[in-house]
């Protein structure tokens, strides 16, 4: 194809706080830094999961791909952030100075992609998300990211299963093939902010709604093009980082103007004014595993339906989710006891101790105001 | 009165072991040795409530007390036994070389006594009870030892206040009257063992019967005798240990001849034989802690019924019962978060975690079946 790109890269977004999965996530071990399905901390997973993307499979070149991928997180989480991901080169560490949503470091790596060649293309990914089937969510990945090389911005949609209120939408203008093979991109028409249930039914009823899992695909230099006609004070800004960059004092000009950058998300500032947007349909066992109840899910589980530890006892006890994030010296010998108990959350960190019902997951949030109130900063 | 005894002792009976509260209690870490209710562990409660009476307030000398305190444990358990106690002379812990039931210890440490005052009066006691009315009950007990000083074997009787169907019971010939004076020991008929409900039911409409709490109350002399009289075999060990203890070597001897005694406890063995019996009836708040439900009950809770190390967090939580055992480092923090459950019992220590519901607590047992069959006997 005449629009295959040269090379791939990825923008990992590796920002996130939040409180949901405490006291398994904390202020400086967010959820994207926890092993919470598997062996590996989800960011990490992630960035595994579309190497071979940025390592020249599709590009045609022979790249290890470490190199290619760009990770953007906070000041405070850089440190537990490289140490998850030692192959990453430094300088790939985008850290921001102030959270300013998403369209900004966006931005940036833009920028920064664009120096090096302006005809590359970009991958934005979320860092906390489960992926069930890798090679499918690849497969859809190389079609978003041919598209993108003709010069089109493209994004992901996510086939919906259920009137889901806590996403957003992209609408398309023809209702998407379901099966198996190549999926082919379709045109977006636009986006649509979280939905009230009815609406929700409708999408879900009409097939031409998709969940938008914050995944965009373009060019380096469309999406500069985009921020110049879109967002001209973050493209201002930009300008600036390039000069500083060509005189080697970037990162001393990022924090002097990034607090001072417009703080909206790329779907807002740029995705949603878009003259052409392409829509590829993924298929790929997707989650944002946005809760105990969606981890437990996806989880491996016993006959009873028990994840948990191995060596964990269960006596006449269904369907809960046990996670100790203890560190353990080596050979010493621990068992976490559940009896008669059915639907339960228990996280065990060094700090502390949660029990919750799955269904009730969310009022962990409670937890944590308690605990800020009463000036136990430290434990959230 | 003439029968006032000038010395009072007690024996403690610390040997115990016992799965019910696991992972609180272990082989190495029973129940008494536990502090399940207060900041004190249970045996050491029940030396420090009953020192008083040895220390001469009924005998009318002033010696501190700890002098006239046996207590009464297995080998294996000596050194922790002994650390809870560091007030009470090493050889004041008889050491039992093999677990032999109640008779052969009680007949030891009435050996031990007579030799220093045949006449003295010996307290057999629980050591993992707890009292609610300590003042009350060491008037009780009183009673019970005026009443022994006169040659009578006592025990105490506690008025049932539900049918049952878990203790042994003792008939006396006329029903006690209630209330708060000074109790008058009632003639013991005989003693029953635990029966069916029915006959618990009939048992407490009666008002004759009283549940056996294993305190008994003697003169040293009285044992001894009543032993030779129904348990001449160990009656001859006895003698044995006291030739032996003339001449410096009692301990070998008691490892030598404690295995072979007869196992039987001083209730079969010796109580249900003896030709008169007075039963004092207690009522000073006693329990026994027979499982984690009882424990509850017992302890401080906050208004939602949650009873927890302070500093826990509750959020639409009731009636929950969370015991935390863990070593604390100086200065760390640690928190307990209990949200949207109810009547579980929640208990750390440092190699396990329980979760189980207050009612099915007894089911705790098979957790500790599953470990000792797939070899994990050290978190037993």
């Amino acid at each position: 194809m005449t629009n295959q790109p040269k090379r791939v890269y990825a923008l990992i977004l590796a920002g996130g706080a939040g409180t949901r999965f405490w006291p398994a996530s904390r202020a400086a071990r967010p959820k994207q830094l926890l092993p919470l399905l598997g062996a590996e901390p989800l960011l990490r997973e992630t960035a595994l999961r579309v190497l071979p993307l940025c390592a020249g499979d599709i590009g045609g070149d022979a790249t290890p791909g470490w190199e290619r991928i760009l990770i953007a997180s906070g000041r405070h989480l850089v440190a537990p952030t490289a140490s998850i991901l030692p192959e990453l080169p430094a300088e790939n560490l985008l850290a921001e100075p102030s959270p300013r949503n998403t369209a900004p470091c966006i931005g940036w790596a833009a920028a920064i992609v664009a120096r090096r060649d302006p005809e590359a293309v970009l991958m934005v990914l979320p860092s906390d998300h489960h992926i069930g089937d890798p090679e499918r969510f690849r497969q859809v990945l190389s079609v978003a990211v041919e598209s993108a090389a003709s010069g089109v911005i493209t994004t992901i949609g996510i086939r919906p299963t259920h009137p889901e209120t806590g996403y957003g939408y992209i609408e398309v203008d023809a209702e998407a093939a379901a099966g198996g093979g190549r999926p082919e991109p379709l045109k977006g028409l636009r986006f649509v902010e979280k939905p009230d249930r009815a609406r929700a039914e409708e999408f879900l009823k009409s097939g031409r709604f998709f969940w938008n899992a914050g995944m965009f695909f373009f060019r380096a230099k469309d999406m500069l093009d985009a921020i110049r006609a879109k967002l001209p004070s973050l493209a201002s800004g930009l300008d600036a980082f390039d000069q500083a960059a060509a005189e080697g004092r970037e990162l001393e000009e990022v924090a002097r103007l990034f607090p001072g950058l417009p703080s909206v998300s790329i779907d807002k500032g740029v995705m949603e004014h878009v003259d052409r947007l392409a829509v590829v349909p993924g298929d790929f066992g997707w989650s944002d595993i946005g809760s105990w109840l969606s981890a437990w899910e996806l989880a491996a589980k016993d006959e009873h339906g028990n994840a948990a530890p191995s060596g964990s006892v269960f006596v006449d006890a269904r369907r809960n989710h046990v996670v100790d994030l203890r560190p353990r010296a080596e050979g010493s010998k621990r068992v976490i006891a559940l009896v008669g108990v059915e639907d339960l959350v228990v996280v065990e960190t060094d700090d502390a101790l949660l029990v919750v019902p799955k269904d009730r997951a969310q009022d962990v949030r409670e937890v944590v105001e308690q605990l800020r109130s009463r000036g136990d900063g430290d434990l959230i």
